[in-house]
């Protein structure tokens, strides 16, 4: 062929470029948790793992002052070593191969595994075909009578929809609610930036309200209403509020009359209620259980639209790569259970081993079945563990001299509070860096290898600064990270002082 | 609590409404493929499983002229029969739950599986962890090899992204391209309703080529640049063409040459190629063998921008439920590389189950292999199975009077014209239904549990009628499904002449 060797014909500019090429509304977009200080991360691990090998760092490399980089930055504990629970594996790998419980074969799983999945099975047309767009039926009716058992109060199968973990809900309902630029949601400051990211995407006005680090992180009414009226005065049409019950990034846990209060708000407001609580299941004080806002919203009779999330991937599960979820809604118009509906239906379904795991998470072995003592003992192993290292974090933390750190009441992360001197500030302005906290944490990764993320990404006062760092890493290294992280702070402050 | 017992405080109305309370792109959505029919055919199905347990209707329910519904609706061939691939979900087994090839476990899988298994382990943290953004780093090193085994031209690992299907990747394209309401993206007529569904929720202008139904359902230049010209005389900015190739819900593979003037169509006219090549392994014409646009664009040395699109969906594999694919970029700006990165970011990443999917699909077992004579069996007899059920359903349907069908040189599906007599348009008019199409397509679930989509769903040239039919039922009941659709076409065409 001729043209082989031909210059290509003259294409006058990309048709998708950085010169307006792009929808502006997701080039301002930003994600922090997955953004510039873990790909600085990635390169880093890149390259000590090229120098294991042969052991010789090329010419061009400088070795590293560290031996390994550690992931703060993400709530993902299986990365960091957390084993998977036994149970939901075994079912998981059963309806991935029926061979493996087929009547003539030798037995490799616990009876309960066995039948587990053939319920499954016989529900189902197996994990390889779509379901229903919002999900298998029957993990739906299962789902909605564990919630009942949850609550005490029941719940439809019809209002669940089974996602790929609670991203994909979260996203399909901030794209109805948000109509024009000029409609809002309420988020927390700081939130977690799945909120932020696809309200720039879709081009809403994000109304922010401070939780009040002062007084561990609560969430006041009286904030609420000073953010809604401020946000109305600007002609924003809120319509939402978003909840992050276990906090992230801050881990609070709200008390029932908080959640009460919330409700009346949001009722006398006509608000709907948006509750992520992906961290039901990660709460570290007896003082406060976690309570549902479905709960709440169900005792109190109110009639508040009400969207709750919840995942896999977190929990004692930790499953963040089967990518399982599911979205409950309530006293929502039938017009609009049809609507998400049809919205699920263009993504066909999401996938089928996730919403089994889902199924797994809200119905586990129960005591006297064959896996229910493996089962509880890692369970257990799990969440003590976390329970331990939420605590030598925050304590270790708040021993470094202009750090300080509420305890993590609940989720998988602390959001210290870091004093920066105004000279690394005014560096940080002369490097074009969005905030002197991003600098911090740039530094941190250099030094140390321990990869956390700036408190800017998921927003903060004015003039404070934070990062967020999970406290997954294994009890073991736990008290490295800290001393790696402490002599970095003293050597930062030592810098800029 | 005395609020048990009082009545919810007044709520003005619901926040999300029909009453403009809701984002009026998604409520303008359509997705036939999910669309009224299914939820029919759901309905019938429940009846009818209802009456199973002790075999007695209710009084209320009228006994249903069929004992089953037969789902043509949509290519999810595990649905429908279609046994999975035993190499596939033996590797996914194991790695859901290592300890089944533990050193020390009794062996249960061939050797070849263990390897393969033990290689993504150790590749990865498992299934349980997000994984990078766009995907397992070695997942796509070995995508890139396979599209480079495939092609004959390198493919960049930094250019394959992992998503949930296919559909995540093609939608966070278009969300890119579309910029403003007269921004446009040309698709075909009649074409895959994920198109259309997604430029309508992302408030892009939707420029229609329409496909030579009288020719095979080809592809033609000409047509393409009349619809460009047209559509930016209207002031439409059209950045893009998709091209489904083979061809949903037409079936069509385009030739090389095709390939090619398509190429310099694009290059001439400054659009992006979206290359929709999910169905590539399902050609079933030896005159037309599939040719990627990656290929050619190679071949030709052109500098078009182009992202393809693959999934295990498809395929002989069928794997629908897992969720699997991935999109290759070429040509693109790195600007916009690293934004189809953070885009894939807020979702975290892709399901892993689904990851190591499209890795086995991209790489199976090769001859040798312990696993190669099994796997070879099974995919040959799928393949087979699904030529023998093209030409079987498109005979059957040419056979009807009034009925005229292309034969399926590709993809699962047949679209066959239909004509429907004038008081049957009319008829359909006076039911308020938006074609007389699916009014066929009811009467014919109605009558014989069949569930077909209208042609309208896809898009057709006004006055021509069209339903879309897989033909993914098995070899024992094809026979069957075109008999029980004769019997209603006959009847149909009875009633209304």
């Amino acid at each position: 062929m001729t043209s082989r060797t031909q210059p290509a014909p003259d294409v006058p500019r990309k048709v998708l470029s950085a010169a307006g090429g792009v929808n502006r509304s997701l080039e301002a977009m930003e994600y922090a948790v997955r953004g510039q200080l873990v790909l600085r991360a990635e390169a880093l691990a890149r390259q000590l793992s090229r120098r294991v090998p042969d052991s010789q760092p090329s010419p061009s490399e400088s070795p590293l002052p560290f031996h390994s980089v550690v992931y703060c930055n993400i709530g993902n504990p299986q990365s960091v070593g957390q084993k998977p629970i036994s149970f939901v594996r075994q079912v998981l790998a059963a309806i991935m191969c029926p061979t493996l419980i087929a009547p003539d074969a030798p037995a490799v799983f616990p009876s309960d595994v066995v039948q587990r999945a053939r319920d499954v099975l016989a529900a189902s047309h197996g994990v390889g075909a779509y379901s229903e767009s919002r999900g298998l039926p029957f993990v739906r009716a299962r789902v909605a009578k564990a919630i009942h058992r949850r609550d005490g109060f029941p719940s439809h199968p019809d209002n669940i929809f089974l996602s790929n973990g609670a991203s994909d809900s979260v996203k399909v309902l901030l794209s109805m609610l948000l109509r024009t630029p000029t409609d809002g949601v309420m988020i927390p400051i700081p939130q977690y930036p799945l909120y932020s990211a696809s309200m720039t995407a879709l081009n809403g006005a994000q109304v922010g309200y401070y939780l009040d680090e002062d007084n561990a992180w609560g969430l006041g009414v009286d904030e609420l209403q000073l953010r809604l009226d401020e946000a109305r005065g600007r002609g924003i049409t809120v319509r939402a509020l978003v909840v992050i019950n276990p906090g992230n990034p801050t881990g609070q846990v709200l008390s029932e009359q908080n959640l009460k209060d919330i409700i009346h708000f949001c009722e006398r407001e006509n608000l709907v209620i948006m509750a992520d609580e992906v961290y039901q299941k990660n709460v570290y004080t007896e003082e406060k259980p976690f309570v549902s806002f479905k709960k709440v919203v169900s005792e109190l009779r109110s009639q508040v639209e009400l969207a709750s999330f919840h995942s896999v991937s977190k929990g004692v599960m930790g499953e963040c790569g089967l990518r399982g979820g599911y979205m409950e809604v309530l006293n929502m118009d039938q017009y609009v259970n049809e609507l998400i509906y049809k919205l699920f239906s263009v993504s066909l379904c999401s996938n089928i081993v996730g919403q089994v795991a889902v199924d797994l998470m809200m119905t586990p072995p129960e005591q006297g079945d064959p896996s229910y003592e493996l089962y509880n003992s890692e369970v257990t192993n799990i969440y003590e563990s976390l329970r331990r290292k939420a605590i030598a974090m925050s304590d270790g933390l708040n021993a470094f001299e202009g750090v300080r750190c509420n305890p993590s009441e609940g989720a998988m992360y602390l959001f210290p509070r870091i004093t920066i001197p105004p000279a690394a500030v005014t560096e940080a302005k002369n490097l074009g860096l969005a905030s002197a906290d991003v600098m911090y944490c740039l530094e941190m990764l250099e030094a140390t290898g321990i990869c956390v993320v700036p408190g800017s990404g998921f927003g903060q006062r004015k003039g404070t600064y934070h990062f967020r760092t999970t406290f997954l890493p294994s009890e073991k290294e736990i008290p490295g990270v800290i001393d790696r992280m402490h002599r970095f702070h003293q050597q930062f402050m030592l810098k800029y002082s």
